[in-house]
């Protein structure tokens, strides 16, 4: 059996809604990952009452627990004294702790208010975790059959100190057993269409199958228990991958992940040395947005009207014929701007049908390549920007299936 | 005193961090606003008596609560059979449920799965809560001191069913007193500064600021309490506002929201008449991407290479001078396009820098109008996606600062 895991946040941001609990889910599958069973997330706002009632519940029930948040300097900021009075730990002054304050705030050559001496007031008999990322020291304590682990509410603070201070101690204190997690990330084909072409595998008992849908990708996720064969675990994930076919466009496991698609093609572009230019009408933009930061993409251009865009390159459009429109814009565009390859996205209709939630719209994709024209064409769906998103990240993928069908 | 509420989160998506629970904070949100006080957040997985006890423990505590999520048709959907075994309220078929279901598949052309049939098993004594926006119909009861709603998890049909069922049923049946929110919307200027151009300012004791700062926009928050004499609260507002000068590009009240700064562009540019064409190197694009669908942009281009844009465009550059350059391009691209503005924003330094976290890229941004040049400089700094989103903000932000000078 698992030991099992409780995440506790504090905090008027949480309960009031403010702040969306990120730091929960973080810490859950961190927890998950490392052969915990997550039980129960709890949040309260900044009650004295409410915090030691929970504090007390959590002891009876979970055999560990972490708690983000309420550690700050002011008077809301009140875990340690919850946790004195709930477990009868009185809190002492931790000289190593005002140190390393003292030091947080003289790299900053800003003097450190009388407010945050009180940050260095533990409770008894407490082990203390050390912050270099910020000004509050965290600190864990065994009460009841629960190992508590205490840490600032801030994401960047509270990541930090996790692998830092907790990760190492989670392996001393508990009997941990890790689970490894294949992730299979895929563009162009939805959740429903995955399952359907998973209904022949036999998924064996000890993995759990999950899915995980963004506008992004969709992640079809296998999570293998401690002790599974590498050489089967390796083999279910590439039926599965052979299954979902060329819409894999990377394959992550835990600790190693390869980033999102832009990531990937832009490795693939940088690998194969080649230039791409871009005429974007229903992206509008975004295909060029995704790019960011990288130096084969040469130009990419949006133009409102049709007409003015085919002026502009110096061609003529078959209106009656989108591809060979495509076909005729990417020509001008490579000789216009010398780039490798060309990505043209055209559609029938116009901006009131991109607008209408109700219509789905047919894109004409083209990519001119030194092997000639690849053409395809997609739909997209819902709103605009969601139909913008899509546009962008299908025509991205276009060129990602290229460039990997040449490897 | 408020009647106090609670979230109770269901699902094991959510316990293992697949999912962030946003529908907590949402929930949490109205619940202020609406005069409950939110004294705690609780999620549990799909076990059934996990869900029994948290069942009890929130009978006992709140005066209401709303659970979301665990009304599907899978056989670790529990929520209804945790509620009978809980409140001893047996499962019974409701059929105007059932009927309800029937219609939504065959408005799909889709038929009904057996499996769905478990859906329209509602405890015994509960009111059904209706849901057009998918299969799952949500229920509500009353069980000790406590009134619980509860919804599905899939966060669109939660957020229409709360406004249409529960909202109004909330009104009935407590005496509610809410307050009214004034979020005055910034560009420009950090959270911090912000603080700083308020420290003047006395907020009355029954008054709640709170702030809300994203990569989009920063948020300052009045919370007005029931009550509260109008004149009074706009008076606040208007002079919070006037501290905070043209970086507010919009004021929402309760129920009555602007959109975001790409809504509030449009509605100025579609009002005034105006075209715009813009020429992007460090936005590449996104600047494009946020007007999506609008009429008014008549063209956006991006090139990697500066030497291949001032040749495109037929104009030489003085490089030692970037507004000069930017004046140049911004005539060229007028006459070329016809457009009445033109935005183009140019930055020393190369791509290197863009990817540097460490350092900052000083932009020059020029609006050319009917009323000659607008220059202004702009900093950006974080990542190479941060600053890329930055830069399209700040110039659209640029823009809507002097349409909205000219009203």
């Amino acid at each position: 059996m698992n030991p099992c895991f409780e995440v506790f946040s504090q905090g008027e941001e949480i309960i009031t809604g403010q702040t969306v609990d990120s730091n929960a889910a973080w810490l859950s599958q961190q927890a998950v990952q490392q052969g915990f069973t997550v039980t129960r997330h709890t949040a309260v706002g900044d009650r004295l009452a409410d915090l030691v009632g929970v504090l007390h519940e959590i002891a009876d029930r979970a055999d560990c627990c972490i708690s983000t948040g309420g550690l700050g300097p002011t008077s809301d900021d009140l875990t340690a004294a919850a946790v004195a009075q709930a477990f009868g730990t009185p809190l002492k002054f931790d000289a190593a702790a005002f140190t390393q304050m003292q030091r947080f705030f003289a790299s900053r050559n800003r003097p450190m208010p009388e407010a945050n001496r009180k940050q260095a007031m533990l409770p008894e008999g407490a082990e203390r975790l050390d912050n270099r990322w910020g000004t509050a020291p965290g600190f864990a304590l065994q009460q009841g059959r629960c190992w508590f682990a205490f840490l600032p509410g801030v994401p960047s603070e509270m990541k930090a100190m996790f692998q830092e201070s907790v990760l190492p101690k989670w392996h001393q204190r508990f009997r941990l057993k890790p689970s490894t997690l294949v992730t299979l990330r895929t563009v162009g084909i939805g959740e429903s269409d995955i399952q359907q072409r998973l209904t022949s595998v036999v998924i064996p008992g000890p993995v759990q199958l999950g899915f995980r849908a963004s506008l992004h990708e969709v992640q079809t996720k296998l999570l293998f228990p401690h002790g599974y064969e590498a050489s089967a675990r390796e083999e279910l994930a590439a039926h599965v991958a052979g299954l979902l076919g060329d819409a894999v466009f990377a394959i992550d496991r835990s600790g190693a992940e390869n980033g999102d698609l832009a990531c990937v093609v832009d490795g693939l572009m940088t690998a194969q040395g080649k230039t791409l230019a871009v005429v974007e009408t229903i992206s509008q933009g975004s295909l060029a947005g995704l790019c960011v930061g990288s130096a084969w993409l040469l130009e990419s251009r949006f133009e409102q009207s049709r007409s003015r865009l085919a002026a502009s390159l110096g061609v003529v459009l078959d209106a009656a014929n989108p591809m060979a429109s495509a076909q005729t814009m990417a020509g001008a565009v490579r000789q216009q701007s010398g780039a490798d390859f060309v990505l043209v996205q055209l559609y029938a209709g116009d901006r009131t049908l991109l607008q209408d939630p109700g219509q789905g719209v047919t894109i004409h994709t083209l990519l001119l390549t030194e092997h000639g024209s690849h053409p395809a064409t997609h739909t997209v769906a819902g709103s605009g920007k969601r139909k913008q998103y899509q546009a962008a990240t299908l025509a991205l993928d276009f060129l990602r299936r290229y460039l990997q069908s040449r490897l």
